[in-house]
């Protein structure tokens, strides 16, 4: 049954900054009916994102700014309940830019991909088989290229990316740093997701563990936080050692345009890389990456984490949460079923 | 007629930052008799490097310091005049690693290669066909990868890399921008190099100058120099651009550390590269640079300023003079003749 109202969350005012809860407002709109060559998802998950703080933000960045008014621009993941389109059946499981809300006509240009593991719950495609672990084994494989033997530090070692670059940097035959906050993620590093040797940002020692953690050096740097932690790291990079800049989220605010220590001696001295990654550019081989990622997870040698919340009204908040560092995996919200 | 006395350049104390005249001494020593499997070069052209302060610094950098009391690390070129060595043999031009003196003995393994483009002054070795043209050829092609009508920006333009980063990437089809400082450097890159654009960085109108030179962004960036010109540039970047950091002599020190705008953003938004460049990574493909190069020059397609100065006691002080940008061309010392 089709329904007829749709709650979605739109963005209401733009932040300077990390966008909190009062940025947005929930609202219920009608669903009209669908046209000739659109169908209608409903929506399962809804996913959360650091980079959604860029979409909001107007600063020039790797995509145009959500418009006031406009639904959140955010990854979901649902199933089609009607379509007059071709290409979509009613029960196709699909992921993709479908926005903050319950319901998504679509013409099918959003979506990203339809979901074919069906022995896999919908919301990994969000996460581990969706951005999160796509970026992870991309950023890694391309930018990182690992060799077998090598250092792999990684920072929000803990987080939904990370800990992805973590598991696959073992798989391929390297040794693992992971750097992230308080016990909690250092144990998880360690007994959840096998690093070889976890580093606490938040210890008073963090200098001198990150320098013994890295005794030989770094070969790679996968990076989702800059700032300080990342300025620690670079110190210890090796000649030939790769600096994958993946995220920022150590970053509160890109205006003013914040300062630290300059980076170009340290890459000039080792003939070292530094490049920032974007997932669109690895769009056309995405399936690639799923099928590894999912055959990892069969084989119980790729671990993840989802923390979930229930009910869109926890959408507006939870960027900034993210930016708290208090979500404990893949940040992700469920659609509760009337 | 084998000379008995050797005038050397020796470092008498380290500096902290450039060094300047003082930090050397010249000492009068013994040539000793040659021994097997050695040979006797007479320097004829030595060699002055922006790099040399990094040499003699105790700063950790890609190579181990100068000692004191050593001669000056330098790039040399002269000829055989005396051989115990079957490789080496009376009348061959070389240029390698020699130092800045007079005469060198040598077992080989500091020769970098025999000079064989007799219809050219042996002095290009040093600079156009030597480091400086062969670090601009492969930092341009490799880290560069230069596509016909891309943007390529460079800093340092009027210099001896820089110049020769600009050429070659005009005869690879790519509109080219050079910053430099003053009137003369800015006539020499449009008039003797070709520089599509040249934009002055001593202006109080660089920021806007170097805008209305970029209107569709930059593709590449050469960067010889770092610090506010490279994080001008830096803002400038498009999609998938390369930034080649090859050197930061506008960095007076790198003890303490300095600051600049964080690189990471525009990176990452960009998904653009910047590594750093070591000529030594391409020690194995040297000829294959010298030989392009050399017919470039051959064909009128290359140009080059040397700017030379006669006389061993001028080296001291030729450190700090390209730090303050004194020089006019790849500053060479020619030894005079007795």
């Amino acid at each position: 049954m089709i329904p007829s109202k749709n709650r979605q969350i739109i963005l209401k005012t733009r932040p300077h900054g990390i966008p909190q809860a009062e940025h947005f407002e929930i609202i219920t709109s009608p669903i009209p009916e669908l046209k000739s060559g659109e169908f209608l998802v409903k929506n399962e998950f809804l996913s959360v994102e650091p980079a959604m703080r860029g979409w909001v933000n107007a600063t020039k960045n790797y995509s145009d700014p959500v418009g006031l008014g406009e639904v959140m621009r955010a990854f979901s993941a649902g199933t089609v309940i009607a379509s007059k389109h071709s290409g979509y059946a009613e029960g196709d499981r699909v992921m993709g830019m479908l926005g903050w809300q319950e319901y998504a006509i679509t013409d099918g240009k959003p979506v990203r991909r339809k979901v074919k593991e069906d022995d896999l719950s919908l919301s990994l495609s969000l996460g581990i088989l969706g951005i999160n672990g796509v970026t992870a084994y991309f950023a890694l494989t391309e930018i990182g290229e690992p060799k077998a033997g090598e250092t792999v530090v990684i920072s929000a070692a803990a987080g939904a990316v990370g800990s992805a670059v973590g598991q696959i940097a073992k798989v391929l035959g390297c040794r693992t740093v992971g750097i992230d906050g308080g016990a909690t993620k250092i144990n998880s590093c360690i007994n959840e997701f096998g690093f070889d040797a976890a580093v606490d940002y938040q210890s008073p020692t963090f200098a001198a563990d990150l320098a013994a953690a890295c005794k030989d050096g770094v070969d790679i740097y996968h990076d989702g936080v800059s700032g300080s932690i990342t300025d620690a790291v670079v110190t210890h990079i090796k000649k030939g050692a790769r600096i994958i800049v993946c995220g920022t989220i150590a970053i509160e605010s890109w205006d003013p345009w914040p300062s630290g220590p300059r980076i170009e001696r340290h890459l000039l001295n080792n003939a070292a890389k530094m490049q920032g990654f974007l997932i669109w550019d690895y769009e056309h081989r995405y399936e690639e990456a799923v099928a590894k990622l999912a055959s990892w997870i069969r084989e119980g040698r790729l671990h993840f984490r989802e923390d979930i919340l229930d009910g869109i009204e926890h959408a507006p908040a939870s960027i900034a949460d993210l930016y708290r560092g208090t979500n404990t995996g893949k940040r992700l919200i469920r659609l509760l079923t009337d």
